[in-house]
This record gives structure tokens, C-alpha cells and sequence, in this order.
């Protein structure tokens, strides 16, 4: 559970983590600090270069309190091996929130070693299983929340009614819904479709507390559509699905900008649509939707893309500011009282 | 393996299935005609309906041949049902095929139908365990080929091993590459990713006579980057995915529409943009890419979108027509003659 605040830190950050890192990140609080004027950040690197970027950064500055860590997690190390690295920015920025300093951590570092840094330190709350990984992404009707993206590569029934209901407090905590709709990953809408897992994951879920938001099976169209407000999956499916639809926009725009540079008309075209070209791209700039939660723990841990900017940083914080103080965990703890489901059956775990 | 041609037929066509047969499938008979002179059509569905239509349609009068099925194997029909459906117009197509009439069966009826019927009536070739469903998809680099959309839900790996061989020999034929790449899809591309299937996979390619086009793992972002020519995955992950990447690219037309129509100035800059926004339309025409293919078995048998136009359903019957010319399935059949693998291991099967 979120330890009661006022902690002595809102959030602790990993100032190592990422591509451009420490720069990127402190550029990041800079923002942050503005926007959450309360808040206190412990930012978690190496000291020697974090005292003289800091010192520029007059709103980051007031904000933070720096905490020496020798070592940093190599993008590409085995999560086995960041375990083993005891002095890592990550590790004393997670330690912070174990040790009750801080309510939440925000990293950009090796999502491998951050999930498994965070199960081993932070722990998982009574009654999970397992922690997923999720994000809120842009759908035609407004945002969507979808888990697990990547935690779980195998996932058994119990595991996705778990995210189902951790899907839901999300929603209701984060994107204020007093109602969320959910909506279960499949290849048909249709009850028979699909394996046992999600045959039997449905089957609970009507049964259960959240069964009057519990739309039943969508298929991967419906994600983007905004069928529903919470999209469940196993981490394989929805990792892959994820990186999917981001290609496939990509893809989009990357045909666009030729097809603008195409002529010399179609070049005046876009000149005459810039401002609403500019408008579209701003709603689903990739830095709106930066900052994975990973759910299910005694804290909140965010991980931000590692290759993002300030701007996705201080996007990252928004997120895990708004779990810390809309008390999420506590929703799931009640939503997992609340649900009564046989014991976990491994025998259909996809693995 | 294809039977060598000239059949009675090239191809039999199923003339109900679909939203808007028998009209829909005639006019794409129309088409194709003109465009395949030389090949005969079986037309097979309700012939009171069938012949007026075609007494007004001159290429495709020409070149099909009308034969009698009472019943129609209705859209949401559960398989096991269809396959007691003895005289509809999907069955009796396929029964021209296991009969050596046809080289194979086109029909945009119900895919768990088509994909039950086809495996019983025209059977698996010799050394495939399990039929896959591929398609062709635009990328940042050219047409890629993608399977298994959605007829297997559980895989194990030596399903994912054929799949890459069927795909290897689908893109040598159909696509004419020498060399195919191919891909295994996972949520990394890493060695140590995913889970012990898709490893399992990824050392017998390694070892097998594809191994110097095997690319290894790649992630969701890399089917629209065109990193490989040949993307193989589980039927559910695939079929997630592919539905998923259709979605995204349906949010962002729509997205365009309203931005071009959002000011004045907006809807005269889509003028002047229009030419070169109609070629990307084209480009990404999903009627250019319908026609999804069933590989591994004794016969060509592809599956056009129910909801598919004239044109649409035309290009399924491409489609179809260079499997047989290009005698597809002896090339598959090849391919698996030089595979050698361990006995399928059920113990890594994702159920």
C-alpha cells in the first residue's frame, strides 16, 4: 500500500537511466518542479555531475535532494545481474521507496532490471501474482488504458482477471472514470473464440465486482477505436501489439512527410493545413503517452521510455504523481478483496 | 501438392460468402477475367440467383462455369456445424479442389469455416502439422508477408518453425525474392527474450537450410518497418497484431479527415495536397492487400474480407492465381523435405 503522505520525498528519481541521461532527466524536473510546486523529488546518480546540472536548474534545484550512487545499470545487463548491482542509481531510488522515504520511483533505465528490481525490493501486494506493465495510449474516444505490456510473457486466467481489476483501479484512479469499461484481448469477439485462458478469464470476470464494466472479448482494432476503457492481455500479445500500432504510425506519418514534400502544391498544401496537421500531431505525440506503470506493487513505479526527452520525463512524473496522490493502490486492494476467484489454475498457463 | 495444371478450373469461387454476394463476388469475377484470359472459373452457389447475374457481366459469363449449391454457410456458423453443411456453395468449391478439378478455392464466406472445411476436405500436405493463415502487408520497404494470422491460437515451436518455411517458400513464389528474410516475432531482440517457444524456434532456424535468411527475433515496430520480408508468429499474437496495425492506420485516416475538413484554409491545402495524398491512399488501399492465404495445404485455398469490394475480392483471386501458376505448394513441400527437426515437443505448446 502507498505509505501515507507526507513522505519526506514524493518521488524518487533514477537520474542515470535513459539515453541522454542526466541531462534529460533533470531537464525533465526542471519541468516537473513547476508543475508539481509541492513536491519533493530525491534524485538518485552521481553526485559529482548531478550537483553542477542541478545548480542551473533553479526550480529542479529547490526541488531536489541529491543521494550518491556509485554505479549505474547498463541498458542491455540481464535483470539476474542488476539485481546483484547494490549501489546502482536505480537500486537506492527503488530502495528509497521500500524504505518508506518516497511513495513512488521514476526510472528511463533497462526495463528488465527495473521490473525486477522493483518485485525483489518493493514487492508485489497481497493477493498479485504478478506486477504488468501499463500505459495509457490516444484511441478515437478519448484515452485508453492497456496491460500487461511486456511484464508476463506467459500468463495464466488469474493473472489477466488481476490485471483486469489493477486495469480498472487505474482507470478510476488516473483517468478520474467512475465507471471503466473492460475489455479482454482476443482473436473474435465472440465467446467461443480464442484459448482456455481467456475463455476462463471471461467467465470470472463476469462473475466478479466488476462484472457491469466488463464488456467481453475485443479484438485488436478495438484498441485504437477506444471500444473500451481498460485493454487486457497477456504481456507477449500486448507488448507486441503495442509496438505494432506505434509502427503502423509511424509508418503513417513517415508516408505523410514525403507525400508533403511530393510537389511543390503539395507542399503549399501543407503550409495552408500546418496549423491543424500541428494539432494532430501534438495529440498523439509519443512524450503525451511516455511513462509505463508497473501495477501490483506495495508503491509506484514508473519506467519512462529511455530515448524520450524532458518534455516525456516531466510526462512520466504527471503519471506517477497522479497515482501517488490519488492513493491506487489502495483501489486495488479493495478490488482484489472484493473479487472472489477459484485458486490460480496453472494448468492453463500459456507458455 | 498442386496438381499439375490444366485442371477442368483454376480456381472454384465460392459465390455466397461475403457481405454483398453473389453481386460483389461476380463483379470481381468481372474483373479478374480480363485480367486471367486464359483461366476457367467454377462459380458455385444458388444458380437461379447466379445465372441472371451473370448473363449481364460478358468477360465473367465467359469464363465461368455455374454449378448448384443449395445451402450457404451463414457468417457467424460455428465450424463444426459448417462442417455438416454438405451441399453449400464453400463446400462444394472445396470439394472441386480435393476432386482435381480446381487448382484452388477463393471465397470470402466465414474463415472458421473455410479454414475446417479446407483442412478436412482438401488435407494438410505431408509433414505439416498445422495449417497457417498468411497475408501480404505494405511496409516502409516493400510488401511483407505475415503469418500466422489467426488459424492456430496455441502454437508450439515446430509450428513456428513450418510457418517460417511455408513463409519463406510463400515469398520465393509469390513475391519473387530470391532470398527471403524472415523474422520471428517477440518482445525483444535479444536472444534471451520471450519465452522457451519462440527460443525453441529460433535455434532449429538457425540450424535449418533457411538459416542464412533467418533475421532472428524482431518486435511489433519492425512489421511496418519492413526489417523482414516474412514475419512469423502464433495465430494469436498475429491475428492481435494485424488487427491492432489496421486499427492504428484506420485512427489516423480518420484523424486526417477531420483535420482536413477543420478550417478553410485546412480544406485548401488538402486540395492542393490531393494528388499526392490519393497516391497514399492507394498505397495503403486495404482492398489491395485483401486476400489472406491459407498455406500447407493439398490446394491453393485463399480467403477474401467479408466485407470486401469488387476490387477487393478481384485482387484475392491475384492472389490465388500466382500460388497456382507458380506452383506454391511444391515449393513448400521442398523446403520441409530439407528440414530437419526433433519430434514436435507438446510440452512448449501455449495453450
Amino acid at each position: 500500500m502507498v505509505k501515507s503522505l507526507p513522505l519526506a520525498f514524493a518521488l524518487a528519481v533514477d537520474a542515470m537511466g535513459g539515453d541522454n541521461s542526466p541531462d534529460m532527466v533533470l531537464d525533465g524536473l526542471e519541468i516537473a518542479a513547476e508543475r508539481h510546486p509541492q513536491a519533493k523529488f530525491l534524485v538518485v546518480g552521481d553526485e559529482a555531475r548531478l550537483v553542477p546540472l542541478l545548480a542551473v536548474r533553479p526550480r529542479a534545484l529547490k526541488a531536489c535532494t541529491v543521494r550518491h550512487a556509485p554505479d549505474v545499470v547498463p541498458g542491455d545487463m540481464k535483470p539476474t545481474l542488476a539485481l546483484r548491482v547494490r549501489r546502482s542509481s536505480m537500486r537506492l531510488a527503488i530502495d528509497s521507496v521500500a524504505a518508506g522515504e518516497a511513495a513512488g520511483v521514476v526510472s528511463a533505465g533497462n526495463t528488465g532490471a527495473l521490473m525486477a528490481l522493483a518485485k525483489i525490493v518493493v514487492k508485489t501486494l497481497p493477493d498479485i501474482n504478478r506486477p504488468a506493465l501499463a500505459a495509457i495510449m490516444p484511441s478515437a474516444r478519448g484515452d485508453v488504458v492497456m496491460l500487461d505490456l511486456g511484464a508476463n510473457v506467459a500468463c495464466d486466467a488469474r493473472n489477466l482477471v488481476e490485471f483486469a481489476i489493477m486495469g480498472d483501479a487505474f482507470a478510476r484512479a488516473v483517468l478520474g472514470l467512475p465507471q471503466p469499461s473492460i475489455g479482454l484481448l482476443n482473436v473474435g469477439s465472440e465467446d467461443m473464440k480464442g484459448d482456455d485462458r481467456v475463455r476462463q478469464a471471461a467467465e470470472v470476470l463476469r462473475e466478479s465486482h466488476i462484472a457491469s464494466g466488463f464488456h467481453g472479448f475485443i479484438e485488436g482494432h478495438d484498441i485504437t477505436a477506444g471500444t473500451v476503457d481498460v485493454v487486457v492481455t497477456d504481456g507477449f500479445t500486448g507488448n507486441v501489439a503495442l509496438k505494432t500500432g506505434e509502427g503502423a504510425l509511424k509508418l503513417m506519418r513517415d508516408m505523410l512527410r514525403q507525400v508533403f514534400s511530393s510537389s511543390l502544391s503539395a507542399k503549399m498544401g501543407y503550409l495552408l493545413a500546418r496549423p491543424a496537421l500541428e494539432r494532430l500531431r501534438e495529440w498523439m505525440d509519443p512524450r503525451r503517452y511516455n511513462g509505463a506503470i508497473l501495477l501490483g506493487l506495495n508503491g509506484v513505479v514508473v519506467k519512462s521510455h529511455g530515448g524520450t526527452d524532458a518534455t516525456g520525463f516531466a510526462h512520466a512524473i504527471d503519471v506517477a504523481m497522479d497515482m501517488v496522490t490519488h492513493g491506487f493502490n489502495d483501489r486495488i486492494h479493495e478490488g482484489l478483496a472484493r473479487l472472489s476467484m477459484p485458486q490460480p489454475d496453472l494448468t492453463s498457463a500459456r507458455t
